[in-house]
């Protein structure tokens, strides 16, 4: 008969997966036993620390509903998600990095005309915003659909607000056929992520605030292409050395300029401050095997 | 400027522990961290596979209320449970065991008297318990506050059934001068844990089955000595070398000797079919840092 103790029980664990059907879910619950097993070992982990633990993640599964997921907040603040999002978007040197796609996205956001004005009422000083879309090679990519969402100048995405309509601060717009595109919207501000739960808790504990850099999101598709999802940071932001979210890849960091009053992008006349962004946005070419399952 | 990329990303979290106060958090978080992104790398794990996982996740916390702990479940199921008891019972050759203390225990079950009956309506085969509570050298452990819980003949535990009173099939006694104690109950029987949530589906796509093999659960605490928490698990089980939540030693397994009628241990005439189990737990002399904890 079988004996279980603290030597058997790994190998006797992964055993009983013998009969599992799905290779990949079987390699998967392996390497998932063992890290488990070999970090309760690790730490010679106590039965009140286990208990800790089991606690911990039942709150992070009681807070997290609908419009709440506590759990990639924990990913995130983990570097979880940081580090899945760079193991599956490498790309040859040239092409825009990707980063976390974050919490915040919302399906069939309003679709905007180049020079709209995406904020649609979401509070901040005024901000231009103008990039390309190209190819490795420097091809303009024309017609690429172009997702932006943003928090305003409270730090709120439109989501966050209690009975709030959305489609503040978020949008859909297509670059021209020189592969530019142009829009308005508010100035991005560094805010905190949700920090009134178990994961707001565990950032405390740590001695780590829950700060995010200022940024931009964006999520660029294009026939032929890989879809890329990343941010745009705000260059000088106190937060771009400790994103709570790990989410800060250098060259992703832009000059936002600051302007007093003056001539806006558009030809308007401003007189608040305003600032301004340009960025350029390098696709990779999809792969032939991304291409034929699309297809 | 920090660039955060796969191959950074580890120390980076790392290091943003810097300020912890708590050393031992500070341990802890540094094993989880290593552990999860070793996991992310060693499988390369796709963000749909993570999306999954934040999805199982999330399943299992929202099933999870003051009466069923799935969390629990999953440690259980992928032996972290058995291994963090394990590891925190480590006793010298010849004491009882220790295995999972499991979800059904509950506070304040009924005090009884030896030769009470404590499946107090319990339903399933009289079953007659004698037993002894000795220290490593044989000697008795008299008044050892011992409780006892179990599932009844259709494998559950009373605090499983809708609206139930507790209190069936459980209770607390005192071992008697000479150390030893006897009630009466019904027959344990294998039964399957609670498989229709996220952690049955687990299971299921890994080919497991979720049966454990019959047992009875001890909880037994006596002055200068370590608190014992152990089944007693039934020869013959067809589960016992595959017990859904790796609990099962060897060392705890006990015949139960059935009888088709006859003189019950009790003195009585029994002329329906019972069983009878005896069984010695040797129990391990308190630690003096347990002991001044204790103080």
């Amino acid at each position: 008969m079988q004996n279980v103790d603290e030597d058997t029980i790994t190998q006797i664990v992964l055993a009983r997966h013998a009969e599992a059907t799905d290779p990949r879910l079987k390699q998967i619950m392996t390497s998932v036993v063992q890290h488990l097993h070999a970090f309760a070992r690790d730490v010679q982990l106590t039965e009140e620390e286990w208990f800790k633990g089991i606690q911990f993640l039942t709150d992070v599964g009681h807070i997290t509903d609908d419009k709440r997921q506590e759990f990639i907040l924990l990913s995130d603040t983990l570097g979880l998600s940081m580090l899945v999002t760079a193991l599956n978007n490498r790309k040859p040197m040239g092409c825009t990095e990707s980063t976390v796609f974050g919490p915040f996205f919302v399906e069939n956001a309003p679709q905007y005309q180049n020079g709209d004005d995406v904020a649609n009422g979401a509070k901040g000083e005024p901000c231009f915003v103008t990039g390309r879309i190209t190819g490795l090679g420097g091809e303009p990519v024309p017609n690429a659909r172009i997702e932006v969402w943003q928090a305003d100048s409270d730090g709120f995405y439109d989501v966050q607000y209690e009975g709030a309509t959305h489609n503040h601060g978020r949008g859909m717009l297509r670059s021209l056929a020189d592969g530019s595109f142009h829009f308005k919207s508010v100035t991005a501000e560094s805010y905190p992520i949700p920090h009134d739960g178990p994961v707001g808790r565990m950032l405390n504990a740590l001695g780590r605030h829950p700060w995010r850099p200022a940024h931009l999101h964006f999520m660029i598709d294009a026939p032929g292409y890989e879809r890329l999802i990343t941010h745009v940071f705000r260059s000088g932001d106190q937060y771009l050395d400790s994103d709570a979210v790990f989410g800060v890849r250098s060259s992703l960091v832009a000059d936002w300029r600051r302007h007093e009053t003056g001539r806006a992008p558009d030809g308007t006349q401003i007189d608040t401050p305003y600032s301004t962004l340009d960025f350029t946005f390098v696709l990779n070419r999809a792969s032939a095997t991304v291409e034929s399952r699309a297809a």
